[in-house]
């Protein structure tokens, strides 16, 4: 395993020493012939909407942590590269439909896949996705495709519920197991295919799974912070672009879980469903005074700690060499520090 | 085996054997909470919108042809089950999203799912139907679950060429290849999975393809015709569904290419891309009139008997017992003859 650390951010060592091999893997999976195909290469960012190559990938969070894990607890990253592959097009998949879904038009400053297509098509294309990231699974073992399968289910059904709240209130409890599903399902299978690839026991694959769901909830409640205090944070201003978009993020799940009946009867108008229309900006500037009035704020940040702290936790039970502890360590407190 | 022929038609006896185990299979893979699996049972057709039971299902065509050649090549009927559950799970998620690609409304007479819960939702649906046909056939085995995969990311790309050749001219050929992936792939991975159930040798296993290849080109192209010829044939008048639709199916496809380029250049115009219009009756009349100058009919009547004696010939090759061999004769030719 090259390491980066050199004059490099801490925070890159996991996410860099695994990046030509996810990519490569990721071009070979994909490649081929045909319309969908060149979809499929665009919206992973390795071709431009012209066919030609390009380089507007993600930062491959997943696939990295199931080589670091694959790596330093079984020395299995030939293994595990299949199944890592695998996870990050299960998680291209899941954008192509979440962008038809949400009519979200823009996806990491590109077209999303629909806009480009038609719904018709990208539809195709996703369930294209999904296919090929089994495949590739199913090529490191049947145990890592069962693994990833149960992960796409649980993601699906908490998109569902996702949608689903869109039309009701919704407890604070039942916005975790929706977390805990929609984004923590693929996070928990990271460290799990890892696990697998590495040959670990059922004891250090039960942990690996509590440390990914603690991950996956600190990174999401995270996520939903950005989501409405965004980078303007520094300025003490809120940006809340989820707020705009109506979308029910913990802070806001919270916000309705606290105040009295008059507010909470002008917060489910202000969040009924309406279809092509963002909030406007007075019932955006009023649904953040609520915010800062209730601290739902605090919360949420408390919330992260929490889950960061029991990450810890869990970590210092897997067998793993002080140096990948600590990069781990790096990696965990850039997830949920970070500002964009 | 149990045999249904007393006083049945002969056609039953592979889709009526083993009708009671697919649904035992299919409700259990289906079981569950949440608004997800409400859909998926209502899909396949027990339940109907209010989640109560409901006996809307379908010939199980597919799963059928799965557990036939199982039992009558190697008696591994159990062994096979989960395998054919999932390939009719696969079929039914590619209905579920080509009701949406195609905006259709209606599916055996019930409303789209679509039409129940919003496009959204209903690629969700679609997606973990699809999510748990796979775990179906992991079930089974690791080499059935790969045969249905290598046959969804098939039937998705033929999926994929028949919307890209709504917008552009097709040679027979091209259609060819694409009812080979569309419906195709899934016809020959039923013979396929039965016979690794079976644990047929490669010599079994490629005749096995081959026969569903000859199938399901037969199937198709009766498909075609009666798209347009339906079941008013008797009356000798063309209905014309498929030509309403601007369907490009086959006997369109062979028209393109037989008319001189006066009458091309009209097709063209009737057939370009027009979302949320029907064609207007008399350029019906007039397709229809071109399809009997041309006698494009008798030429798909022509292949689809090509492609049933191939299969007889295929069929011949098989180690089945006799009165095996006879069922599945009487299964191709109801296919082959069926009129709706």
């Amino acid at each position: 395993m090259a390491s980066l650390r050199n004059g490099e951010p801490l925070r890159l060592t996991i996410l860099e020493a695994y990046r030509d091999e996810i990519e490569r893997g990721i071009t070979r999976m994909l490649a081929g012939e045909g319309p969908l195909r060149s979809l499929l290469r665009y919206h992973v960012g390795i071709e431009n909407e012209h066919g030609q190559p390009d380089r507007a990938n993600g930062k491959h969070l997943r696939p990295s942590l199931v080589l670091f894990v694959a790596d330093h607890l079984g020395d299995a990253v030939d293994r595990a590269l299949p199944s890592a592959v695998g996870l990050e097009l299960v998680h291209a998949f899941s954008l192509i439909h979440d962008d038809i879904q949400d009519q979200d038009r823009t996806r990491r400053g590109r077209p999303a896949v629909w806009t480009l297509c038609g719904i018709a098509q990208a539809i195709n294309a996703g369930d294209l996705m999904h296919t090929l990231a089994i495949l590739s699974a199913l090529e490191s073992s049947p145990a890592a495709a069962a693994c990833l399968l149960r992960a796409s289910q649980e993601m699906i059904e908490g998109q569902g519920m996702d949608l689903e709240f869109e039309s009701r209130s919704v407890a604070p409890s039942e916005y975790i197991e929706m977390i805990d599903r929609k984004t923590g399902a693929l996070l928990r299978c990271a460290f799990e295919l890892g696990g697998i690839a590495a040959g670990a026991d059922d004891q250090d694959r039960a942990a690996l799974v509590d440390l990914g769901r603690s991950v996956g909830r600190a990174f999401q409640i995270k996520d939903d912070l950005l989501g409405i205090w965004g980078r303007d944070d520094v300025l003490g201003k809120a940006t809340g672009s989820d707020i705009r978009r109506r979308k029910k993020s913990l802070p806001i799940v919270l916000l309705f879980d606290r105040v009295d009946a008059e507010v909470a009867e002008r917060l489910t108008q202000a969040y009924a469903p309406t279809p092509d229309a963002e909030m406007p900006d007075a019932d955006v500037s009023w649904v953040v005074d609520q915010l800062n009035a209730t601290d739902v704020r605090g919360t949420c940040e408390e919330m992260v700690q929490t889950h960061l702290d029991e990450a810890s936790a869990r970590l210092a039970k897997l067998p793993l060499a002080a140096e990948a502890t600590s990069d781990m360590t790096d990696l965990i407190g850039f997830l949920a520090r970070r500002e964009s």
